[in-house]
């Protein structure tokens, strides 16, 4: 057995046994894990990380947001670091890995040259970024806008999901003071980090349908344009005594809407656009009933892409079949305020940069976009060089049922291993 | 001007001062009227008609469910009668006109053969129905359904929408006897019915898009397939990491399937059939959110025709689609229990002579389906000689805009005094 190998198993285990200890502590009553942001659990995650990196000699420093900084320090220290982490939160009853395998990533990373007694050129930081998940507050990305400036008052007042308590109140409980949330000069120096990686589990089943590549480098994080509630009205009317040729039928309506927008997005996509396209929410009003002609439907719509140009041509071929049907069917369709989040750019030598990393481990891996949003984009938005590495995973993410397979975690930590040693 | 011109104004000042009694008293506190079945405004409708029978010295009977018969005695008593009429109830906050139409025609075609002291060669007799309307406790037809002996003791056991009230209870407090409501034999003698004609508005723009029928003569009554709460149950997931190809989307399945059960109606209406088809609840999980790909919809299902051919073949044809969109979007459907209520066949000789009678009082009338159920269905269905008038009505039913104009509804009560004055 080569010494390469033994060091690969080893820290294997350490992989291995981090994931289980905090497992067992984040246990909730129900089903799975919830990890709060500013709330028990996550403090636990914070204190393990915070145990291991004092047991390696490791510096340790938290922002005024309550996110931490693991450091390893380099040769040169005067160079801005190589940032790697993701976040140690949950969502309620959610899975393991969303957010804990950038953590235990970085962690094991950092393991491994130390085992191996490798000295970096520049520092090797671990982020622990505090609350990413919206479903406790309603707010995404809090930790990491927090460091950024970025978070505001608005977002302190909201309240959790089903407790009586804002998100001040939950900060000011963990230790920190709402206050420090809210300024609007960063919490640490941007400019001090010259490139970011994030793994992630990849919370889709690409990775996990393909058998050769089980790791994906993120080519960009789709950005969406979203409306959280459309209303198609047409004419309620009994079912039984208006024919069709006198019908407003929004359902109907509606289905042929959808009908013609899923054949644009089937063409889209020969043609090479990166685009998916969701309606989650699709109600009949309150009064509907079996032998009604259904005059109201209400529903969201969730257009994502990488490129923002492919947003706004497929937004307004959605309000242009939309007035087709509104035409032909003698219903009006009424949107509200269009959400826009940009896609983020990842940095094209880092993405690089990781796939030379991959090769160069022997590691099978692919392109692959984000779908959903991470603290990465947050970091690439304001000119961070970020990056992301996905590992496969099965049964989606915020579930219970979300699973990993450790050998395939070990692939992309061997990645993120490989690019940061290489770096310089 | 002409006797018959006179003639014909009196009884339409008669059916408009009826219309205008009765509205008067039946205003709800909100808007349009609320006359529920064996309620105090129901009451005031049979006290009303009594008032005008005992005027005009007609046999006023009440059967021990509280439907009223007021008869103009024909020359030869012991020939089976000629019966008209309709119910005396509206919804909630209803129309004036959908059910009350059939009794003021009623009246009115007596009163007519009264003032020009016409004597029919049998009996004819106005039936004033309790109960039609299913909104109050649920259930429909409950006056019609006592009378030919099919009530239950469940349906007396239902509740009141809105009021802590058994069907059974309002009943009793309308000095009629529960016990009464569900034995079994009919009230009356249904073989003493010689024919039965039903006016009633359309409750559909049919009519009322024709500039010169009017009146429609009902060709049968539509009858339904269908399904309460039907689900289609795809897979959740993120809407930005689920990539098309690897979608179990609810909502574009069922978008799928309704498109197509939509061209396929409008191919059958072409080659003739009788059909129409509604999904008129269609409602996403309530766990359902924007960033989420649907897994689960329910819906409704309406499917109506006058042929129950056409209502199998259609059935089959909607469990076919969804068996392909199930195949094709690994989803699948669960279909609850399928109610069935049969198409009523009316009486041809009964339907044709309703045209001559048209025909001959010069009043443009054509061939339509009713797709709305009504009294005359549970006769038809017990094999009584039945039949309908429609008359164009605006804006509906079951809703305190409905409107009828009084020209049109004298057109087709003369079609109805006409077809009682030369049955025989």
């Amino acid at each position: 057995m080569t010494t390469e190998t033994l060091m690969r198993d080893g820290a294997k285990e350490f992989a291995r046994k981090t994931f289980d200890d905090i497992r067992e502590f984040s246990r909730d009553h129900v089903i799975g894990v919830s990890r709060q942001g500013y709330g028990p659990k996550e403090n636990m995650v914070h204190d393990y990380v915070r145990r291991w990196a004092d047991s390696l000699g490791l510096e340790v420093k938290v922002d005024r947001c309550g996110n931490m900084f693991v450091t390893l320090a380099g040769e040169d220290r005067t160079l801005p670091c190589y940032m790697t982490g993701s976040h140690g939160d949950s969502v309620p009853q959610g899975g393991h890995y969303d957010g804990l395998a950038g953590v235990v990533a970085g962690m094991t990373a950092i393991q491994w040259m130390h085992d191996i007694g490798f000295k970096p050129k520049r520092d090797v930081t671990l982020v622990v970024f505090r609350m990413e998940e919206s479903s406790w507050f309603g707010k995404a990305y809090v930790g990491s806008l927090a460091m950024t400036g970025q978070l505001t008052r608005e977002d302190l007042a909201l309240k959790h999901r089903s407790k009586d308590q804002t998100l001040a109140e939950a900060v000011r409980e963990a230790g920190f003071d709402p206050e420090d949330m809210v300024r609007t000069e960063p919490s640490i120096d941007l400019k001090r980090i010259a490139a970011f990686t994030e793994l992630h589990i990849e919370q889709g089943p690409t990775l996990d349908s393909d058998e050769k590549h089980r790791v994906g480098i993120v080519t960009g994080i789709r950005g969406n344009f979203r409306h959280k509630r459309c209303v198609c009205t047409g004419v309620t009317a009994h079912s039984g005594a208006v024919d069709r040729q006198y019908r407003h039928d929004a359902v109907m309506a509606m289905a042929s809407m959808l009908h013609r927008m899923e054949e644009h997005w089937a063409e889209w996509l020969v043609r090479g656009e990166d685009l998916v396209f969701t309606v989650g929410v699709f109600n009949t009003a309150p009064s509907a009933a079996i032998a009604i002609i259904p005059g109201e439907v209400s529903f969201s719509v969730d257009i994502r892409s990488l490129s923002e140009d492919t947003l706004k041509r497929f937004h307004r071929l959605l309000e242009s079949e939309c007035s087709v049907a509104a035409d032909d069917r003698g219903v009006k369709f009424d949107f509200d305020r269009l959400l826009v989040c940009e896609p983020a750019k990842l940095d094209k030598n880092l993405v690089t940069h990781l796939m030379t990393s991959a090769e160069k481990a022997g590691i099978p891996a692919r392109y692959i976009p984000s779908g959903a949003g991470h603290d990465s984009a947050v970091l690439a938005n304001l000119g961070v060089p970020a990056s992301m590495i996905f590992v496969a995973n099965q049964d989606g993410s915020h579930n219970p049922h979300e699973k990993m397979k450790l050998e395939d975690f070990m692939l992309g930590a061997e990645v993120l291993f490989t690019a940061i040693r290489d770096f310089d």
